[in-house]
């Protein structure tokens, strides 16, 4: 490992001078799959009842209405706009992944950005150039700390993502090199979100107040706030008082050449990754299956143990609960074939024929079993067993969506809060985003007509 | 150590529960000193280049001007005016301690009520008694895991303050258990402020940050915005992922019986408490020698050996880098009589006189050295030696800052800003607080004239 005393300064310096022709041309591709996916789940969230609690919250503080959050008619000034929009993007869990770090990287990013965007000119170039700088550095400095980081009960995409948006922003405001090195101690000083918050609103505010405090930490920096330069490697900075790990090399080493921003993906199903190998497994199972479905008897899984560790809730009794709860979402996959944002209401989680299929749900852990592994044994009432291998899900780094997948998932959530039209021609906007000359008007094009 | 797992439910009941009349008397009495010393320290730093830079990079983005940025002409939102007035309060490194945990209780919890309250109307009684309660909440967490969680670099001041922020607000806004739970939640997912940032305006920001983001946990609790009901106590909840040490008898154990708020202490000197013996001594040696100050030859300390670990740097080149040399200290002790914020300005720091006086002073450490102590020898031109020895420097637990005390350092900083006859009405007006019916008076009343 790198005993380096200059990483602040040295990531300082590469993000101020990395410009969209130094990215390549399929790190920029992937930029554009990030913005879409992230894009979609704004929308897709926007009427959640945790957002509704936010913007009653934070309302009456609202400066210059400036930024909308994104799919609803309200307006706010930029930063709680960033707030409320990286709210949204994460309410549903069906964000993107760095699967290394199991950071979310668009939500505290983008969320930040279009806000920016809306107070100042900004292009797609400029925008698709911020956000994958943003991207990069928020990942990198997760990989520098991670496993130990998240282990010790950090939710990563909060600590990582206020640095990723504060240096997102950054370019965006033109800081300079010794502006943008106290951006991000601006930011490293605010990194915070405890991993206690899951199963609660909490939990989405993170990447929201990473985005808001990301971006005041530019602000601040553009006003020549001062801070250390030494934020993330000093002995009482970031990485030493959040982590016993420490590799500062994933930092700064192939920076500009290596891309992390390159390898984001992105989730086919509303809930935490975990589940996605049984809801991929329990989909094909009852397409085979077909009216078969209904004469299950019992239902064996056998996956990673992680998977009853963070999703073995037996009884959910709320659509976020069921989210956490690896036996109904096997069931909503059997019986409905669906693993989106429907399939975890509260409808969906108290419909009688759900109940009784999860409770035919037995799970044995296997740590040999894969990550993105699943065997799926189901026992019919006539004797018939019908087994089902996942060698690896649908939406994990091997088996990436397409970007087809993409349109279904984006349209899927988006038309459920402004119709199905709209949401088609939004779409087609998004993907064609970093050629405008201005985004924001993107953001409006989210308003619900 | 109890092994409680509902810390923070029942901090929450206390917290909703407390009213004035269960707050003994000298605690009270107490609280009125605490607001008045931190109400002189957010007037004396109102001014200071930090305090401009924070106002010009937040402005843009304030919301309804509710609230005074106090000891200056403009206003913001409530929120930002939380963050400005937590910054100057403690700008000068000049507000109060709780010598336990060296939490300086005041910034993150004064500030964010009396921004508040310029809001919504607010009694004396209800601000004295939430002012309380708040301090009580962020002491009590602070010994729950003080020192382990300090030494591993949290600024303590910032990562408990905005628990006590979001207790005071939330008695305002009357919360209830359920929401004052919530609340401490939210505040605790976001406790944050590195160690690192000492020296630069970053430290300032993180009593202002601790305002404002408290204040803000407890509003988003009011639009019922849940969170964990364990913040404090959970496995990966704020104690036990922020520290090592968790005893947490010290948050609940004699709850409204013994009063941490009651063994507030306020600095009689403008800078880190380590050299307070150190100006103490110096300025009683000055007046014992009269005009032998000048033939001085050389000066020989001895103090705990934090001294020199927080404050050796030899040669200060600004006022700021000055609060951090107990050299320079020495010498405008001893040339000045000063330890007031016109000891730390980049023209003191850069005098000459100061400058050779700073240079003839030595420092030795010595384990044994109580920390409120200091031995100062001064060898004269002539040969002579004359010694002091200080047992416990004013302003320590033992030696309290009088009433007199107090309303002369109030003057003389607030004097710098608003000037000597407004900066004594301010005075005679903060201490009588407690019987206005609206104390947002007091807010107006610190605006330059």
């Amino acid at each position: 490992m790198t005993q380096r005393t200059d990483v602040t300064r040295a990531l300082a310096e590469w993000i101020v001078g990395c410009d969209l022709n130094d990215i390549p041309e399929a790190t920029q591709k992937e930029g554009v799959r990030t913005f879409v996916n992230w894009l979609g789940c704004a929308v897709g969230g926007a009427m959640h009842e945790t957002v509704d609690r936010a913007l009653a919250g934070v309302s009456p503080f609202s400066g210059d209405p400036t930024s909308t959050v994104l799919g609803r008619s309200e307006r706010l000034d930029a930063l709680h706009a960033a707030l409320l929009n990286g709210i949204s993007s994460h309410v549903l869990d069906y964000d993107d992944t760095h699967l290394k770090t199991i950071i979310h990287p668009a939500g505290p990013v983008a969320s930040a950005l279009l806000a920016v965007a809306e107070r100042q000119p900004v292009t797609g170039k400029q925008l698709l150039n911020a956000l994958i700088v943003g991207i990069e550095v928020e990942c990198r400095i997760g990989n520098a700390v991670y496993p130990h980081h998240y282990d010790r009960g950090w939710h990563i995409t909060g600590t990582t993502g206020v640095m990723g948006a504060a240096a997102a922003v950054g370019r965006l405001l033109e800081l300079n090199e010794q502006q943008m090195t106290w951006a991000l101690g601006i930011a490293a000083t605010q990194s915070s979100g405890l991993r206690e918050m899951f199963g609660t609103m909490t939990k989405s505010f993170h990447p929201g107040r990473a985005a808001q405090n990301g971006a005041l930490a530019a602000y601040l920096a553009k006003a020549d706030y001062d801070s250390s330069e030494k934020a993330i490697e000093a002995p009482r900075g970031f990485a030493n008082v959040m982590s016993e790990k420490q590799d500062y090399d994933e930092i700064l080493g192939g920076l500009g050449e290596n891309w992390e921003a390159a390898l984001n993906s992105y989730k086919p199903f509303a809930c935490g990754i975990v589940i996605h190998p049984t809801i991929d497994g329990c989909i094909q199972l009852s397409e085979e299956l077909g009216d078969d479905v209904q004469n299950i008897e019992r239902v064996d899984l056998v996956t990673h143990p992680l998977v009853l560790e963070l999703t073995g809730k037996p009884e959910p009794k709320t659509g976020l609960e069921g989210k956490f709860s690896v036996f109904h979402s096997a069931a909503t996959a059997l019986l409905r074939r669906d693993g989106t944002p429907t399939a975890f209401t509260d409808e969906a989680v108290n419909a009688p024929e759900l109940i009784d299929m999860r409770r035919r749900v037995k799970v044995e852990t296997d740590p040999n079993c894969h990550e993105a592994a699943v065997s799926i044994k189901a026992t019919l009432r006539d004797g018939r067993v019908i087994s089902k291998q996942v060698e690896r899900a649908i939406g994990s780094f091997e088996k990436p969506l397409t970007n087809d997948q993409l349109d279904t998932k984006f349209v899927d959530q988006a038309a459920l809060v402004i119709g199905k039209a709209q949401a088609e021609e939004l779409l087609k906007e998004a993907w064609g985003f970093a050629d405008l000359t201005d985004v924001s008007t993107l953001a409006r094009a989210t308003v619900p007509r």
